[in-house]
């Protein structure tokens, strides 16, 4: 999916919500788990329930390795689910995957061609070498780790690096790589904060903003200050949304909350018209 | 698998050696594409060749998940092979994971328990509460990237952070999280001259050494700087032993290549007596 094509969904549906399908057992209705593939069935009712709200869905795939073989099945299945039925949708492989250049080119292989995934998050730790390959696929998007929502981020990524902080230092190194264009950045809504400074450094690039919801982010803190001119954000949201009840009525309530985030983001994108 | 076993087993074969079991269908030899299975007919045929010259074995996962579903298969049957066949060899998934917390939880308990590896490869980039979801299994390695062996490692690990690079950054902090006994290091072979430093940061950690061999490091340099008083490093090489021929003599030519590395490790080894 090109990036226009985002943006315009984004339009159509008044909507920058991404789904974040996190999946566990122990917490999806228990009538679910006599089904062949309760993942899938869990998976397939949410996505049909919520897709009218969201523009995006992204699953978590440590919630799928965690379960071997059998979770990697629903995995394919979801991902083959949502490219057939809602190929509008715009899929992101939520994985942070990197590593050097021949091995990096494999997860990318397995990514965006044995998954067909429009888009995978990436580490930056290892640098140019380890992200080019997962760059080189045209119309697939590389959603690199910048500034993350947990505590774990001060211990690094917030430390000066010469005069900037060293997601900053993240942001304009991978700004000069080749094919950067298919960049995109994971920014912690609970961060929200920080935004105004980084869209100083990428003023249209779209940002991937876990955080807000369980993890207590803002929605509108994030829009103050992370907005552009494309809108650029895909505000994610898992647990608030797909355990909004675990009973028969899970998908309904799923739905009924992606509603009420669609409704807001409604609300902030009428506002800037 | 304890670092004392580890330990242990090094000395008794002289060899710290890491073979790596980064396979790709198009270098193995054509005639075991027929097979049903042909990773793990590769996998098999090299674990019984060279086990005598190796101390551990590293599946890079990525390899695996090229090949979807059937890939994951492979490195399944391959882990329960090298634990039932030789239990005393020392396992490593080449994963390179991280993620918040309930996140990274979902990733060890992928690769410890449902694949029960001895250890696995971990990014640092998300800091503390990324990593210690690892480090809470007992008897179970977390081996954290610090300075990785290929070009992009001058992006971001070798920039100052304050007084010191951030590799440097990586070990000093991560020394002070909970279970932080449980952490290894990986430390590229190409970059042997920033051991001594290293050394005196992280005295008798484990270090697991990529680069020597095809990506051009010298074992003799990482032997001078990095070795500890328990010896505290496993040297891996995967193309040079594992691609030796692609004949019927495979395996043959890997257990030699195997020997070669063992052969040089235990004269190094005698020499420290």
């Amino acid at each position: 999916m090109t990036t226009n094509q985002l943006v315009s969904e984004i339009k159509s549906k008044k909507s920058f919500l991404c789904v974040g399908l996190d999946v566990d057992l122990d917490k999806i209705p228990s009538f679910l788990l006599k089904e062949d593939d309760p993942i899938f069935s869990f998976n397939k009712a949410i996505i049909d329930a919520t897709h009218k709200f969201a523009v995006a869905y992204k699953p978590n795939t440590a919630f799928y390795e965690a379960y071997g073989i059998k979770g990697w099945k629903s995995l394919h299945k979801t991902i083959n689910y949502l490219n057939e039925s809602y190929p509008n949708i715009f899929t992101i492989a939520d994985a942070k995957r990197g590593d050097i250049g021949n091995t990096s080119s494999r997860y990318a292989k397995a990514f965006f061609e044995d998954m067909a995934f429009d888009s995978i998050t990436v580490a930056p730790y290892m640098g140019k070498d380890s992200v080019e390959p997962f760059l080189a696929f045209e119309n697939k998007h590389t959603i690199l780790l910048a500034l993350t929502s947990n505590e774990g981020a001060f211990d690094f990524q917030t430390k000066k690096v010469g005069d900037d902080e060293l997601y900053k230092q993240v942001l304009k190194t991978s700004k000069e790589w080749k094919n950067s264009e298919n960049l995109m950045y994971v920014i912690g809504a609970t961060k929200a904060e920080y935004l105004a400074e980084i869209r100083k450094i990428i003023p249209n690039s779209f940002l991937l903003v876990p955080g807000v919801g369980a993890q207590g982010g803002s929605l509108k803190e994030v829009c103050k200050y992370g907005l552009s001119e494309n809108i650029g954000l895909l505000v994610n949201s898992s647990r608030g949304i797909i355990y909004a009840s675990n009973k028969a009525d899970f998908a309904e309530a799923a739905a009924k909350e992606a509603e009420k985030m669609q409704l807001e983001m409604k609300t902030i994108l009428d506002g800037i018209r």
